[in-house]
């Protein structure tokens, strides 16, 4: 029966060891410094360079260990610790790093999963994860207008292997080399070099890329705009919601007033009336 | 006489199927097969692969021709029926897929209509029915600005014809291939190779393309502006008007209630007073 | 005396002409048939299309020298006529075409007047006009950050001529080929090319590179979010005055009955109190 | 004692020298001529225009030396002075030009001061310097999202220097010249130049270069988006709060207006009402 008060004054103590200002500057400086030593694997390092490197790589992933274990252990739910999308992330890329870089096959994964460590940068600074967090609501907003896109790439990508294949089979082979080619005249990139080169075997084939280049860019500055007058529309109901509030709040409250003053006025007026008219009765 | 009423049961039914999920998802489905055999085509493939294919092909043709019937039947109104575009852009697509391949000419023509099947998506489900629809609303808005362009790029292609055809042929040769170039340089692919060859024999051609780019920017800026506002305040417009009415609506029900409260208030003193003053008289 | 009155009803018959749907419309086809003839005339054509050619031209000039005086003769200020810079802008247009084109060195210049008379159709459309006033009227507001933009330009450029000219003469000779190639940077036109070559002479100088890209874009950028909200604004501020009256309107409208109302009840209720009083005195 | 206002009425006087419209007028000039002189330098000249050409820059130092020395002595508060950015810049952009340009080491750093000259424009002309204050205000807002746009370029770098190392060393190197290569890619400049090449090697790196052509357009876009919003809803909350008050007093005032009214009139009712009494009592 003792215990559980025990234990909630602990968890209560290592969560404020936890959110206090050192221990988080302490985290941050160590995913700095491991973003740093990934940077500095992809350098021509002396051997002793590369050795202390492996070294302090060892220690990063001891300490990011212990990291999650204790907030693990500062949690009061552990359930909800497992839940969070975020902790489940840091656990993921730290389990990761453990796996031990001697077999060939496995370095490759290994060195993979120390570069996501940067992003537990994300995951620690409260701001980064807010932006991210905003950036994936914006998401399935933009899904029709994707899927949109996908099915005006995918009928272009159709068209421009049915017809193009033969004069250029690099670029037009088959429907998802033909979509990556259309990519790369959505972005204009020396897309006349592959137009120049199939209006020499279609002469009007430049109608299939300006019309491709009209309707992407035109559905893209329209999901611009949408997205644009999407988000502003929604914080603007959220405070002129609240400021027509405001405002009707006041002027309802002097005229709640008024009608006070003016019912007030009638008691007296009727009461006056009522102790008047007795005496000629 | 009783066949009436039976007939409208027999569409209410018909309608039902039709709005079904199930009958929604198997039409999507198979047009999505339909999209993923025209892509399969694209690919080198053995004989039996292609020989399947085309009877998928013959499967999904029939299936389409039959879903087509069903809906119309289902329709009470024939006439509303056929007056729908996205309903007569179905049936052109169905109808076109039934020319024979055999015929070595067609060949072409069938398979492109059959690429346009992949349309029917937007056409059966209704959020992209609904995105096309307010995409199409915005064509419009722009039909002046898209003039205006045409204008710029019509001046600009007659003075670059003019002077530079003896520069390049292939570039300038005629008004039409300077319009194309001209495009090509308003996206800024590979614009200053144009530039520098035409500098060679008119070193002030720069002036040229300067004033073209910054003419084109700016009015695409303007439009783009312009739309953003447009459709803004016309949300905007909507929305204030609504949001006014609530408030004011509010505001002058209580004021209605004050003067209401007046008029009673009003009535009691006079009613007072000309029970008041007869006894004196 | 009379005269007066007979020129008033003249101009106004004139005027009616003058704005009348076929006439306008006769206008704008020669107009498009002006352009077409411009257009043809950069193909290469045979004698005898070339000879109609030069024949329709000259009809187009004398219709257009028409209908300018016919216009002038239907305005009835004569000095708001030429005030107008439209007019001015015809005017000219027009005439210029009239230089014969048998002189060698007159043929460029006359042949380019005549490319400028697809202009008139701006001119004469009242749409067209108006959206290239509301162009116009935007030209200001963007002519500090113009300046930024020329200043940032100008030092990169000074810059730039300094260090590389040694490099590259053809790119960076002096200030004004440097402004060229920084233009060429800002729209990433081959720019990769332009910094890998100095980065050989100075391998620091992608910084050079990176700074002016990020402040090229950071100023446009402010200077397209600015132009946004400046006529947002605008339109926002003529709208929500107007809305602000009509709301506040409808209120003050309510509120002075109500102070009406209570005008008179007040003087009722003194006036019976005076009533009142009298007898017992 | 007779010293104090004597020097005020002087400060007065230099100062309304300083704000003179003529002062301000020969300053820019001096400005400009000094642009002028940086541009012309990077010509190839005669020697008696290089000659020229140094006296007149001696000339320039020794007038933006007096002019500072002036505006110093014009300043009531010397440390007001010295705490202002744009007079610590002048000072030290004019300072620097008394670097002697004999010694061949300074010569460089000399001629580089003297482009920032240029910048002195901004220092002087109220509305540049409005306009580089509202710029700068801007930054920090774009501050977090920065920083996420720098996680993902070294993420994607650090990957694509340990895949793509082996493919082509002058692109992906190590992680400096790696997140260069990644700022070109999202320039979309001769990106899939880039690709093709490690596609060779890597059939699925073209995943590599799409997911972060999205995700940092997808980035960028919202920033942009996010950077409107921001500007607009302070601009706006700025005038809706003003507007409201301005809407709110008038008829807040009219309705304690009411409310006096009301007050007045319920103290006449009582009174007379007391007035009333007395007599039956």
């Amino acid at each position: 029966m003792s215990s559980q008060p025990v234990t909630a004054s602990r968890f209560a103590q290592l969560q404020r060891i936890e959110s206090s200002r050192i221990f988080q500057t302490v985290v941050i400086t160590i995913i700095i410094l491991s973003a740093l030593t990934i940077g500095a694997k992809t350098y021509e390092l002396p051997p002793l360079a590369e050795k202390s490197l492996s070294v302090m790589d060892t220690g990063i992933t001891l300490f990011f260990l212990l990291e999650i274990l204790f907030r693990f252990t500062a949690c009061p739910s552990k359930k909800r610790f497992l839940m969070d999308g975020w902790n489940l992330f840091d656990t993921l890329v730290v389990v990761g790093s453990l796996i031990p870089l001697d077999n060939s096959d496995a370095v490759l994964l290994g060195r993979l999963l120390r570069v996501f460590r940067v992003l537990r940068l994300v995951s620690v600074v409260p701001e980064l994860r807010f932006l991210i967090n905003s950036l994936l609501k914006a998401i399935p907003r933009m899904g029709y207008i994707a899927l949109l896109m996908f099915i005006i790439f995918y009928i272009y990508a159709a068209m421009g292997s049915m017809f193009f294949a033969k004069v250029d089979e690099e670029l037009w082979g088959d429907v998802a080399i033909a979509m990556l080619t259309l990519f790369r005249v959505a972005t204009f990139e020396d897309w006349t070099d592959v137009m120049y080169h199939t209006m020499e075997s279609y002469p009007l084939s430049w109608i299939y890329y300006l019309t491709f280049i009209f309707l992407t860019a035109f559905v893209f500055l329209n999901m611009m705009i949408g997205a644009i007058l999407e988000v502003m529309s929604e914080e603007k109901n959220a405070k002129d919601a609240q400021q027509a509030h405001d405002e009707r709040d006041e002027i309802t409250r002097q005229l709640q007033a008024v009608q006070e003053q003016l019912k007030e006025l009638t008691h007296q007026v009727s009461e006056k009336s009522a102790g008047n008219r007795p005496p000629p009765s």
